[in-house]
């Protein structure tokens, strides 16, 4: 394994090898596994969970890690191609990566959608730019449409929960002040269906996930047995679920236009997870979300305060599952 | 030892016996002894000295750190409970506590008094909720009323230079441009009563310190044989000295009134430590600060330059003590 | 060695003696050469290449590092003397400096120049007032005058590429949308004039570098057999160049007058490095620049894409110098 960008990339069985490996390192620590090897991480956006999971992954398995955030004591960065670097930013990643990279055994990097165009940031222009730039092993740590790091630790955190395989998977979309990427919706669905859920996606008319972000689940729900389908009816979607996981994105159908896309979440302030949510629902239903949330807009205290709530699981699940990303990419 | 959050909570004597282990880790150092553990240091305020000599007292002990600021390539952090988070912080603490815990074998928090009622700050609402949402041992880098590390390693550096126990410790209160927390004034002159001197604070009308702090010092002195009073007689104070300790607070009697504050202080610039303060002082009397200072605003340039300044040393001394209480907090 | 601040503290054995251990830290490594010590980097401006190469560089020899910005999680910083310290800066670098050192068994410190009097830039006044504060092994991670890691780099990179010693180096003058620090350029010719090359400033009218520059580069040239002259002659100087290294500086005889040296360049846009500025050359000359690079304002995307380009070679090879001069400064 050489780079870790999407779980699409791995076929059903390497993901679960995957994921015995982050249990056996949980509980057969290896801290002399990565010594001596250094992993850099790129932010080209904030984060708390990714920016600590990572480091503290790398130092118990006896590694090290360089942290570089532009603009945050590091140049600001030019990303375009061809550009004519009169403004703000002093470097292009096109020198920026390649020399990270040559100081590191491993490199991660950050990079969201840029949120204007639905077709380039599906298509991964950016982060593929920068994966090419990059002769390094590579983890993607949360690109336009890809989170796969967050998707490994959520079915981590489903099979240690004893999730049923063939459960019911409710993604269900939450309010926020403003537009959101897609990348979890997208790698979370994709995962789900991956795992041979039944998967259903729970969303206010506006919101659909891009045809391309669903057809992709499809496959890997026709390959694991599962199935993918979409829907506005709460109550329905809500029936029997055992895992209803929230998140926030923006209208992919006012993408980039933050406000026809605030205009339409004006109405929708009841779609705010609460307990009440969970009537119908398997009575051990869990309550998941991929942090950060804004409480009490997309999700209410109750909820994340509660027994069904296993968000903080799923973060501290981030550096298992990284654990054995970076095993394999540095080891092998 | 599970927690490090105020020298009140230790007898005198496991106080001296932190100071013994210091003594030792600095004569033989133990390169090993917390190989493979992780610190988490949560700054919600600025730091040089907390920042720099947590890390190395960790990396010189054999583990490593892993550094988070929000707002600093981490998201804004909420720290109110109930909020409805639709403004600029995106994470509320009770997510981002829990999850750096997670990856961590101790943390170490800094939160600095919230600076509009003193009653709350008094009771130190903010850091105690931070510290319920942590089940690791945790470190006190600064509360809105409490700096144990600084007074340990002031502690340490007064028995360094054998200044006596029973001698003459006076907290003066030094201008600044803006009314400062009370934490540092606080826990030192706990500290000095808690090694058993003979306390006077030294301060102008309107600056007198909360009866509570008072209180508290008192009790400590009156274990340990000490005393404390306040003045605001200088000559009377200085009077042979062994130790001045600068200081610079805001007005407790315009407590998150920041223009009144600065009325008061108007008239205050001679409240800036001059060699001349120590005319009457005992002739070894020794300056100490914790740092940071105002030069030529609190202290003129002549003390801290000149042979009595021990403020290099005392923050020194902050990584000699904290080496002692990560070894506690993580060997036991 | 105690300091590692100026290649021309050194006689050229010395510094053919470190680039040889250089080649022989990369060749066999070792990687418990500097376990349990600890390199303090200070930044007073940003950066990518230091930042992360020192990092590395330590790490890959066992030992860790601490990393200090001012203004990004630490107080911002006064460094004139003497100053009332009424403003924003919290800390006075006389009190940061040697806290810092004594937490560390090394120090990097990065301090560009002013950019106000070309005649304290000259002398150093800021950065000699720094390592003045400091008695532990320094670094020079860039000061007004000097970046004798990027020097040390870029020799060691011309000897891989088996540049001839006695071949001609071109430090071409390139455009910038305003005025850089001579650090670069007052390093790079005498570092080229120290290895003995035949060196050609290439700059337009307004842009002579100041005369100590020239001088002290001259010395060196004395001493190794190459020499050191100054053009405005394009073709001239570009026939049959072994290597063009580009570099932005602002005029030095309008220094500090952001204005005028504005105005100097806006005729000036052809000083952007072009694949055509190679036909006269030597037909394996290789285009050098220290990074960070704007790209189609100093040097044309097809010059940085070629294969005439070892830009990245040079960054990498900053680690690679680095660790000879961190070996040296922590184990003799």
């Amino acid at each position: 394994m050489n780079r870790f960008l999407d779980l699409g990339d791995f076929p059903r069985e390497q993901v679960k090898d995957l994921l015995g490996l982050a249990a056996r390192l949980q509980q057969t620590p290896q801290p002399q596994a990565l010594a001596g090897k250094v992993l850099g991480l790129l932010f080209l956006n904030p984060s708390l969970r990714t920016l600590a999971s990572f480091q503290s992954a790398m130092m118990r398995l006896g590694g090290t890690a360089v942290v570089i955030t532009p603009g945050q004591g590091t140049w600001q960065m030019e990303t375009r191609s061809g550009a004519i670097m009169n403004g703000a930013a002093a470097e292009h990643v096109r020198e920026a990566v390649p020399v990270l990279a040559s100081y590191c055994d491993a490199i991660g990097i950050r990079m969201f959608a840029e949120g204007r165009n639905l077709a380039a940031d599906l298509a991964e222009t950016g982060f593929r730019m920068m994966a090419d730039l990059c002769d390094k092993p590579l983890v993607n740590m949360e690109s336009a449409m890809g989170h796969p790091c967050q998707a490994l630790a959520d079915w981590h955190t489903m099979d240690e929960l004893r999730v049923p395989e063939r459960g019911k998977f409710v993604l269900s979309w939450a309010n926020h002040p403003r537009a959101l990427p897609l990348a979890v919706p997208s790698s979370t669905v994709h995962m789900a269906a991956m795992r041979g859920m039944d998967v259903v996606v729970l969303r206010p008319e506006g919101f659909a996930l891009p045809e391309p972000i669903m057809e992709k689940a499809r496959q890997a729900a026709k390959a694991s047995g599962g199935s993918v389908r979409e829907t506005d009816n709460r109550a329905e979607a809500l029936d029997g679920a055992h895992v209803i996981y929230a998140k926030e994105w923006g209208s992919p159908q006012h993408y980039g236009d933050d406000e026809a896309d605030k205009r339409l979440r004006e109405y929708l302030s009841d779609w705010c997870v609460k307990e009440s949510w969970f009537r119908a629902a398997d009575p051990g239903c869990h309550f998941m979300h991929c942090l950060p949330v804004r409480r009490n807009v997309a999700v209410a205290d109750e909820v994340l305060d509660g027994p069904r709530s296993v968000v903080i699981r799923e973060a501290f699940n981030r550096m298992v599952v990284q654990m054995a990303v970076l095993y394999r990419l540095l080891r092998g």
